[in-house]
């Protein structure tokens, strides 16, 4: 396989993090030199695929759907699992969060690394934030940075993790995507952990979504989408 | 889900390598606190897998086959893509054998990890050797280490990787099957590359395994299988 020209890769979840990523890189390797990477793993909603598809071609960038049915063999997590409800807490004896999917980014990135490898792209680009930490261990800065030595030593390769948001609050990064222009695709982001358009506004995920854009005090462009426009 | 009362989980492929740990695990953890974990990714010749099933249950430990069908789906290579010849030597580029599926170990150990993360088992086994190293940088002791760290940090968990051969010659991996017993198991291992029974003993692997033997001294019970009983 020949090297191709893009320069990063932007694991794209269709989510408002990973959109705004995606903008970061654009700003930051150029147009042309990244692509997306999405994962096909049995999510609940398979809105989240469709939002990243209509987010990567807005953007314009090339587009990779890769498939992981592992997560859904492995079971027992109410991300994948249609028949566990998301809870709103942690549960007691592990302190986390019933929609944990154990070492999910650290997949993630593994595999972005191993589709980057005969791509020669040298930089990896994810979302995650320890800022607004769900709970999750592998969206820490420790773990990115031991990570990052693993694929370096693993694949004998040059290759940089970025994680632009990792320190970010959630209105941060909403006063980020607004200046780095990607407030139209935001409004094709999904958040809602119940799948639901438009966002259900209870779940987890849309309070903390709110709370960025309250914070920063601007509308969200995916909830005005939905008033300006009666579905 | 209950924690098991299993202590350990090898990864188990199949081949002699694997084997061999699986009754090292035995020995190390005991009868009865170790599982096997057996990756369905796609691989060419099925029969690895077959191989894997019965060794399991001849060892008497429960094994889990777990899905991945993402090797696949990222192409181009040997291992998974009937399409690609097995070559012998290296690639010139790259310096490694079109075998190689970029941080294949990296992928395998996390998701064992994910697997062993619910049933509270906190000792992964693997049979990677940087001894006998085929170019493979996620075999080695530092990528091991690297990792170690990464899914702890990762999955918040106490965890330790095992590698009772990384720096074993084959030959010594070979006695060491013996004194543990597993000597009748190697019968049922699969090695070859062309995924022949009885061994093709002409790729790569077959040549490398029988180079083990012979240096031991001993008669390669896989081999002797077909010689006394004619196929």
């Amino acid at each position: 396989m020949q090297p191709s020209v893009s320069q990063a890769l932007v694991v794209l979840s269709g989510g408002q993090d990973s959109t705004t990523c995606l903008y970061w890189a654009l700003d930051q390797f150029g147009v042309g030199a990244v692509e997306a990477l999405t994962f096909d793993y049995g999510q609940r909603h398979r809105i989240e695929i469709d939002c990243a598809i209509k987010i990567a071609a807005r953007a314009g960038v090339p587009q990779t759907v890769l498939p992981i049915n592992t997560f859904t063999a492995l079971g027992g997590n109410a991300l994948t699992d249609a028949g566990i409800a998301v809870q709103s807490g942690v549960d007691a004896q592990t302190q986390l969060p019933n929609t944990f999917v154990p070492g999910r980014n650290l997949i993630f990135l593994t595999l972005a690394a191993a589709f980057a490898y005969p791509r020669a792209i040298h930089h990896l680009v994810t979302g995650v934030a320890q800022t607004d930490y769900s709970g999750y261990p592998d969206c820490r800065q420790a773990t990115l940075q031991a990570l990052e030595q693993t694929l370096q030593l693993g694949m004998a390769c040059d290759l940089t993790i970025h994680a632009p948001l990792m320190f970010k609050s959630k209105a941060e990064t909403v006063l980020m995507a607004r200046d780095l222009g990607a407030w139209p695709a935001l409004a094709d982001t999904h958040t809602c952990y119940h799948g639901q358009q438009p966002p259900c506004g209870e779940c987890p995920a849309c309070v903390l979504r709110a709370k960025g854009f309250a914070e920063a005090g601007l509308a969200d462009p995916l909830v005005a989408r939905f008033h300006s426009s009666p579905s």
